[in-house]
């Protein structure tokens, strides 16, 4: 498809060529979704659920220097989109939604072409002229040709997909886990960690091991193949690819956080179409990128203030005092959302004030801090759980150090600030089976859906300072909340109603390759010894973390593990899994858990650089790393993650597919596709937000 | 269950306790799968197809000293092994199966019981009586129980299960492609080397990605988290867990690589009962573990001579001139075996002048050394191809360097010997898909079922000396050739009738995490420097292998590759996957494709310890490894691989399960499973080596 566009206009041609001279910027690039000179968001290759709202935005860039000038910098004033059915003549996009069209945009922008350029300092200059349409749908599914013409005779070209509309639903809720940056090593690895085998059979397994569907997912973004978790996340929750930072948006050329082109969430269709009352669990900052992919929208994942103000206004608040001048979906707040991160709904300064906590209030939420307080909730009202400061502390230090928890600032009701020990504070589970409890009940009261995400984050935070025992937790955290929440909904005979899918944003470098006598390393007195005690093959040996400290590995017994079924026995045996190490940093390493969480393994020096830090693990060896030192974490990488499906409409994932199969395949099982005839986007709702149907 | 056993029996409680006091023995051990002082094979958890002929073997072991010793080192003369169906009555096992209790073997070994005890240089002696009972079978499905009691009061107990009949088959071919080491990351990386996205979008994928079934398979062995590639291929084609090293058959403590406890392959019983055409395929030595697993029998896979013979006469050929005193499955040989390792079928010395070539040729077979003669085979007769002395070239070396292919010593006809310098050598495709001609041409004739196996190798042996880009051209090739295999299959009208797995026998520690800038990287100065030139998240941009030289990686042509549909446009781009490292010995990294394939990235020290070789990549930057530096090669790691099925009963592969499932599963869907009454193990053979049907 694509290739014939590009062969068979002279404008593609010429551009190709163009390009052809700029073949070497590829660390740094001009713009993503944006391969021409001119750009067309949603980019080509975009898919839609029928009927899901969307901003188109086209722009027209003119480098002033560099090594691709075009025209001394001055884009054409001229320009127009045209779309239409594949194949039916081209209208342009003002006639064919029947709207006005906006003002143009003018700016620049600057950029390294690559590093030879970043290192001589040399920024290569943009002029761009930019248009925006917005709160658009498609409804009709089948294939869409569009058609950007500019600089005369200058073409961009893309192409859209609106999928078929579901014949039926296959399930009324949803429930998403996000184990963020659990690799498919991970998941091996934390079955040997949390499971007995005896010669060679595992003789329990995860709960994931029991998913009814089953396959993979290819992670990367738009404009890179290694994704953060706001692009990612928003190929689960909305269906789209975006590009790295972004949530729920395109990353236009402004370099602003708001403003740029939206797309609705799967969670805001469920609202609108549906009432569904939605719940958001995460064990990190609520704030962070896979809560906040949820129902917010920004190209910028830091914006924080801007996500916790859409997670209760929807995506037309304001930015930062700015108004925002477009329309978007009707969102009248969450139903639940529970997590850490308490720093960004509180007063940061005496210049900004307002305690969000209280303006959830003053709309009916209940608050909550702790995990006691938890169990004295309203299933009926909404609510606000913010059990910490920052991120929560992880299941680790939950309960195998539990001193570490004083560490974790926690709500302090004198004050009304985070600044207080924390001491009783909600794992994964708890959180999430008290949301489903709230959710069921309001879903009942009114016979509507419920749509629920419920975010591991600490896997990917550990992984990100190499705590590999840590990541390995919450991993095992994550299939118990999913045994837990599974046998919940079945008590509830929710079961045949409820699609449960688990899956990954991302993967980290990560694999167990043998064993390590943590002992004989600790003891060895040369780099070359310590890494003597690493046994791979035959001396690999067996999991010593399903037996006690003074039991062999190789006694057959099935020990209870006094953390619960699906943990291990011992979390820190003399012969632990040599683990982890494929994009980190520097570190000694000497294979044991960490008393107490690891913020890095690195120090920094005063050029800037970091380098391993021997005090982080004194008897360990160095390890060189393999990023650049100018970084102080570990990174993602490339790995394709599982999706394991459980539920109604769970063999829908079996086998391989893209990461925006995931929103779009929970949306055909939910049946969220509408036609004209049955979009609810222009009706009147009622004072309860609910949408009348016509 | 195996709890309740455990704890049910108070000789079993002796044991524990011994063992408690032994609780470091974990970098070695005494014997696999013997947890306590009595060792019963098939060991505890086994699982077989009905009507699966395995030998019986038990020891009793008695330490005479380190940390447990038992008896001054003197074990019971009087041991007995017990059977029965689970609740019955068990029954002495020479009685169960009316035949003669063997004479007791009885021997000593020695090793050591951790890393200290091998630095101090104490073994531990260990003093055995043990006993075997060969060829048996058990037809009736269910679960079993097995109690051996030895010393007195002391028992060792074992359940095993024997599974249900298939009620029909589904298939009447399977072809199984293993690619050796291709971890899920490598799938992952592979198509991004092979195949363009835009906008996040793949324009086209593998083929494995088009799979109708798709799990993933746990591939940890009986002693070891970590497998060799000998134990996880008998997993594959037997569906039995092994230890380290072994082919088909329990590694029993004599030492010895030939007389250990067998069990027969699942070619094995489709030459038995259905008379199946059998194939193997592998750019490796033939003698290596993955062939040699389809049906040969040896604890240790290094036993290449033994092997050999066994392709030909099964596996009860005397080994080294010492004849087997047991009966085995008859055998007469695979009928087409295509590979490399002509080096163990010609003459070594001149004390084994016997070419096992000739042996070949005199039992019937066609004889062929390169490619060009690969294609004038008569497919209606065996065939033997050897195109190399060892391990054929890669992909990348036949197609992108072909001057390397001078290197590898090919046949040369004028001394019978392989001396002369590869031109003409066929890749996996080449060979599978001859294979499968005459496969199928001498299937038709007498209406038999086929069964190949074919093996992508250096996938695993490029990982070995982190020769990454070598090892995803194998990957590409294995895909290339699955679908030409299947596009052959569906012309022959065979696709209804045949299964086409494909999966892997272990991973490696390998993931992508950014891209690197090899031109900013050659011209640093500095490790850290040299380090910047990795581009993580946004810069890890594009692709670069989907576009040609002079082509920027965000042009949205999709380029013809050189090399065929699925292979990279382009394989040494500036702008390189960043990749590797996660089980490895230490290197300079240079990120850039090695024109002459990697021997190894380190040389050996006079200490005998191994560092990083900076005449390797002499512009790379230092990575100092995490293995011991005793070692000169990467290992294997835990992570589970991807199985992926195609055709009939593809779907028996979904979601997770174990290593010996796909071997068991393969088994079901070709209904291979007999009861006594549909068995053919006592029947006469025809001279066409048939089964006359009782």
């Amino acid at each position: 498809m694509v290739k014939s566009h590009h062969k068979k206009t002279a404008a593609a041609a010429v551009v190709a060529a163009a390009l052809a001279s700029t073949a070497s910027a590829q660390t740094y690039r001009r713009a993503a979704a944006c391969p021409d000179l001119g750009c067309i968001y949603p980019p080509d290759q975009s898919t839609f659920v029928a009927g899901q709202a969307f901003d188109i935005r086209i722009e027209v860039q003119a480098p002033a220097n560099g090594t691709a000038p075009y025209n001394n910098g001055v884009p054409s004033e001229d320009f127009a989109l045209y779309i239409g059915g594949k194949g039916a003549e081209l209208e342009e996009v003002a006639s064919f939604y029947q709207i006005e069209d906006p003002i143009v945009e003018k700016y620049n922008f600057t950029y390294f072409e690559d590093l030879f350029y970043e290192a001589n300092d040399t920024a290569t200059l943009v002029n761009v002229h930019a248009k925006s349409y917005r709160h658009l749908t498609l409804y009709n599914p089948g294939k869409y040709e569009l058609k950007l013409q500019y600089n005369g005779n200058m073409e961009t070209l893309a192409e859209w997909e609106v999928l078929p509309l579901a014949e039926k639903a296959k399930a009324k809720n949803v429930i998403l886990f996000v184990g963020d940056g659990m690799a498919p090593s991970m998941v091996t690895a934390a079955r040997l960690l949390g499971h007995k085998s005896i010669n060679g059979k595992y003789q329990s397994k995860l709960k994931l091991d029991e998913c009814t569907g089953f396959g993979m997912q290819h992670t990367h973004s738009i404009d890179s193949f290694i994704t953060d978790s706001a692009n990612s996340a928003t190929a689960l929750m909305a269906g789209h690819k975006s590009t790295v930072n972004a949530l729920n948006t395109f990353t236009d050329s402004t370099g602003k956080g708001y403003g740029n082109p939206k797309f609705e969430t799967i969670f805001e269709m469920g609202r609108r179409i549906n009432n569904a009352k939605i719940g958001i669990v995460s064990t990190a900052y609520l704030a962070d990128a896979t809560p906040a992919a949820v129902c917010t929208h920004t190209s910028q994942r830091s914006q924080y203030d801007y996500i916790v103000d859409q997670f209760l206004d929807g995506g037309a608040v304001a930015y930062n005092g700015v108004p925002q001048n477009f329309s978007w979906t009707p969102f009248d707040g969450v139903d639940v959302i529970f997590g850490g991160g308490g720093k960004d709904f509180v007063p940061k300064d005496s210049n900004k004030n307002v305690s969000k906590i209280e303006r959830f209030q003053d709309r009916g939420y209940q608050f909550v801090t702790t995990n006691s307080s938890l169990f004295e909730l309203d299933h009926s009202k909404r609510a606000l759980g913010l059990f910490g400061e920052d991120t929560l502390p992880t299941w680790v230090d939950r309960h195998v150090f539990p001193e570490n928890l004083a560490d974790f600032p926690a709500w302090n009701p004198e004050n009304n600030t985070f600044t207080a020990p924390s001491t009783d504070v909600p794992g994964l589970k708890e959180m999430t089976l008290k949301a489903l409890d709230i959710l069921h009940t309001r879903s009942k009261a009114d016979g509507s859906p419920f749509m629920m995400m419920s975010e591991a984050a600490s896997i990917d935070k550990a992984m990100h300072v190499t705590d590999y025992p840590r990541a390995l937790g919450e991993l095992l955290e994550l299939d118990d909340t999913v045994r837990a929440t599974i046998d919940r909904l079945e008590e509830l005979g929710l079961m045949e109603d409820t699609l449960v899918v688990v899956t990954a944003d991302h993967g980290h470098g990560f694999d167990v390759y043998g064993s390590a006598d943590t002992e004989y390393l600790q003891q060895a007195q040369t780099n070359d010894t310590k890494r003597d005690a690493i046994g791979t093959y035959r001396e690999s040996g067996l999991s010593a973390y399903q037996v006690p400290a003074d039991v062999s590995p190789q006694n057959n017994t099935v020990f209870e593990s006094p953390y619960g079924k699906g943990f291990p026995v011992n979390w820190d045996p003399r012969y632990t899994a040599a683990m982890g190490f494929a994009a980190d940093v520097e570190q000694y390493e000497d294979f044991k858990i960490k008393t107490a969480p690891r913020k890095t393994s690195i120090r920094e020096l005063e050029t800037g650089r970091y380098r391993a830090d021997p005090e982080d693990s004194p008897n360990g060896f160095y390890m060189s790393g393999n990023l650049p030192t100018s970084g102080a974490q570990g990174v993602h990488s490339l790995v394709d993650v599982g999706v394991y499906a459980f539920g109604a409409g769970a063999s829908t994932f079996n086998g391989m597919q893209d990461s925006t199969q995931i929103g779009q395949r929970i949306a055909e099982v939910l049946s969220l596709g509408r036609d004209k005839k049955g979009d609810f986007a222009v009706c009147k709702r009622n004072n309860d937000g609910k949408c009348k149907k016509q």
